[in-house]
């Protein structure tokens, strides 16, 4: 049995306590340290937890030689500062999504860690769901087939967040799932974003997000800070099955529906030839059992033994970097959108000429 | 009591036989004849309604004086020339969804009517169910308060059509009820629209239609062929309350929320001060009970008003024409589609000089 | 090819139309005539089928050799007199649930059918849905192992009928599918009913039958004409699989679960050792793809088929004689109720004696 | 402000330290010490609330005078034993359902408590769920009418208990939560238990049980540990309007339809008339927002407010012994079951007899 490695949580938050219980309670780690400028916050998640060291200094933190890794919930504006730190300390280091607040600086972190040997994972909580997992595997082993198309839909009365819109809010959930059960990653060929700010509050609380894929795909991402009901729902359509996810619904979360519409595509004699050889699938659906646990508790198990194997972690530094890069893309594509405009609907001078069977 | 006025069903594919059906149930109508190039297929609605004279040439029954009005339920691409006939021949006009295949054509038709005194009414037929009627009548009264934004999903493993795709199949119906219960109409800033054709059928059989409205708010349409479980649900989102269509759960298909942010705009004193005024509703939701009838039934009687009314339909020329401008906007945003790239994850030699307190 | 067996339809009230449509459209038929005591509305269903003879006395319809069988659509105090001069006549019966309003008249018209060689069918229509007889299906090859029990609910805010209680009118379809599904039928052990009038409308319109079957298991029943929701669902648990029927979701109305409790049996060391072997299987869970067709239509072809092939119909009069033996057994019940007394709660003289421990 | 009143809990198994968390965190309440035979139970659930003084003792900790009252959270066939001990020592005591495991030892609990003028609360958790506080609120202001029957539904695939059967295991709940809703608490007429053990449990493992109320109207439960699906409904049906709690549905608990059956009685003719007079309603549903609280936390308050205003808790020994009552005489349906034998479907040779129309 190997020893226990050693870990500090740094933030003591809103997710800095979930940090710490879980990683108490993991078998692989040791929760040494709770770090926070404000010691009565920290004081209280260590004795939540059972009591560990209470430390306000991240120089000092750091300088510790009982610590192996660091798990960083700070808002993201400081992630790359802690993160960085870190690892010049020699520190394997997780990071709350999303993983920086701009693309350039997660690429530092990402290079840094590469440099040192050491393990940078991003905290893409859902990704170690059960049903996330499940989805992970499915995919992999071509059970729907080439994915046509994602539809995810993340919607609810939520909290207007001080510093970012819902796009950054929200999506980071629905962007590091996409990307965790894709082969290859969500790698978009563009981002488009549509965001809504009806309240004037300053930033989009209603967000769409068209992401082109390879080979004509696509997905969409629809986040709202606005609904009155809650809805969390993901539909993967494949070549040979489609795959809904509804995690609001704990008596079947995941269904697998063999169910389509398959296009032979010998094109012989064009249009005509091709519509003939369309066809329907009604088959029956399944869904498969989901082991109960908890999705951070398997995520700190992640952690360890990407650190022990010395392999990326499964939600790795660039998984981090392709969710900022949409997110950062979506910004672009807000500020500016240049969109199609609809037509005046009276008639216009030259309608006439257009027409040529009516007089 | 005003006689009844006497209708003709050009068309006898899909939809002509809901068509004459109602309008032979209908008190206000005389269903007198059937139209259609096929005769057998006019003969077979005509039997399946108890009866009604068959003709096969659109001349002899624009010429017949027993005519008050045409119903046309044909291919979109012949609206214009068979409505043009009518509306020459003195007929009332009724076509079904969309208007025309183009907006030209359909101004056209608008104007033709217009010129001669004539009703032309768009057959949206979802307007003019239990429920649209009643959003109507809530968003009208003020229930809601503003519209800050509508999201729209209608989706369902359906039909690959030969001729359109699937945002001129299914989407005229999201916009024609937005159009409905929008005081003043649907009248977006811009359209933009996202569409994949993942398997190659050679036209969108997913898409998404972002349309910006004004004062910030924003309407959202999800259509989508591919997907096996069927969805038809509409939010909208007010300022007051929020209204849920499910049209899917008969026991409870409109439920308003009186849920939502509230942010008083006093800016006295810039972001901290405007924070401090965001409070949220958790209110009580409430589900009208709504009468039951068939939705071609109400519009037939609303046709038949609003010949007599000498006024325009509910769902007049206009409508459809707004629906129409919704439709070619979103045909240009496709092809001309400029999207915001995704940049290389990959770390570029200028990253670092944009990083100031990392070395 | 044989040539189409010739129906005539006797009632013409709530259900007649229904088997006349389905009579009229089935290739084994050829429906002659409707029979109804009143012209009009006789004539009424024959127009809405394309025309039938009207016949206005039974006898004259019995007396027509060009009919085969009978399909009789008559409030159930009639059933027995008709069928029997029906099957005297030589004519095949069809008759609507329940079988007769008394089980001695139900057993007199099943010998008046057996003599004759004649088909006696119960027309209990929920037997022939696509739902029911793939669970039928099920448990026949079984898929669901031996069966524990049986739950059926069917509430919702019904009409309260003015000749039968709420037991009579709505559980012969929980009954006629237990007794379909159940290998070798529906044979309780016993009928236990409690039922309740709240309204004093001078019979139950709330009820419950308790049904306990061979082996320990058990069938229960609730049908209730007060609920403001409607609910159709059956549980029926087996040793291996239990299969849900929720017949109000169209999207997935039979739901089969691997998931139960295994309890090993070999009790060698008594209360304790068993325990021990109790285990808890929580496998996937599939809901099988079903056809789309129309109950009765399925009911009119097996109701040729069995009078061609010569054989009992699968809802044969027995199966009917079993329902029956139920709703008279609950009305017994309902009549004779004798229920464990409630104590009462205040303290009596004798308490002190039975307890030991205290003083 | 008053002093906070000091607490031990009693039992450090499944339930005591739930109990522990919420006396700790209550305002009201000061958690004193945590009492186990096993020392180290204790230990780990005094450590898990951040400390308390642990003891095996029960005499040890009643002898102690800085504790006013004993939260009792240990099996069933203990309470009456601790309970009395506590009572003499001058503690207040609240008991974990069922009250006791017989009446007699259950009445001697309350007659004991009022002696010395002490509170006996019985933790009937559920009764102080936002859900039910607003169903009894709404009970009493007369919203619902009233009542005409109540339904409940409690199954899912349950842990076969060692010691109960389903029906002491499951019913509790329905059976406290029914008393607590209704004016004037649980008093049925009589009580009809029906229960299966398929498996051969050696108890029963499906159960119902029909509990006439006074005025026609009656309750019914249904428990089970065999459902594969979780159900947690309860209709209340009033002659107002009808309630339905679905406890699984987190964004609408609670639904009020103003839909039901309307029965005018002034019976001047007759059957005929009365008929006349049954109207429908078919009004809107109304559901209302519940604050989002813990229950265990409300009963901690409610407990300390009963000691404080010398008045009886809202769950108190009284509603403890109604609950009793009905297992107890459940118990004894289940024993002496005298149900309605079925006839045989056979023909019999008087059956002739009893029929008049025929030959």
């Amino acid at each position: 049995m190997n020893t226990k490695l050693r870990i500090a949580v740094v933030g003591a938050g809103y997710w800095g306590p979930n940090l710490a219980r879980n990683f108490r309670a993991n078998p692989e780690w040791d929760l040494v340290a709770i770090c926070d400028l404000d010691r009565d916050r920290a004081q209280r998640v260590a004795d939540g937890v059972g009591g560990a060291r209470v430390v306000t200094s991240l120089k000092d933190l750091l300088e510790s030689d009982d610590i192996d890794a660091v798990a960083i919930a700070t808002p993201a504006a400081t992630h790359h500062g802690i993160a960085r730190a870190a690892l010049s300390a020699g520190k394997h280091v997780m990071v709350e999504k999303p993983l920086a607040d701009t693309g350039v600086k997660g690429r530092d972190m990402v290079r840094a860690a590469a440099d040192r040997g050491l393990v940078l994972m991003a905290d893409h909580t859902y990704c170690y769901t059960p049903a996330v997992l499940k989805i992970r595997e499915l995919v992999a082993e071509g059970a729907l087939g080439d994915i046509l198309f994602i539809d995810s839909v993340r919607v609810n009365l939520g909290l207007i967040q001080p510093d970012v819109d819902v796009f950054w809010d929200l999506a980071p959930h629905d962007l590091s799932i996409i990307d965790f059960v894709l082969p290859g990653g969500l790698r978009p060929l563009s981002v488009s974003a549509h965001g809504a700010d009806p309240l004037g509050a300053g930033k989009a609380c209603v967000g769409y997000l068209a992401l082109p894929l390879a080979n004509g795909a696509m997905a969409h991402v629809h986040v709202n800070w606005l609904s009155p009901t809650k809805i969390r729902q993901m539909i993967i359509g494949g070549t040979k099955r489609t795959l809904v996810w509804d995690d609001l619904n704990p008596q079947q979360r995941v269904s697998v529906y063999d169910r389509g519409v398959d296009l032979s595509l010998q094109a012989v004699g064009g249009e005509a030839r091709r519509e003939s050889t369309i066809s329907y699938r009604l088959g029956d659906t399944w869904s498969p059992a989901l082991p109960e646990h908890e999705a951070l508790g398997a995520m700190a198990t992640e952690f360890a033994r990407s650190i022990r194997e010395k392999r990326p972690a499964r939600t790795d530094g660039e998984s981090g970097l392709r969710v900022l890069a949409v997110l950062e893309a979506a910004t672009r594509s807000l500020a500016a959108a240049e969109l199609a405009p609809v037509a005046d609907i009276r008639a216009s001078a030259d309608d006439l000429s257009l027409i040529g069977e009516a007089s």
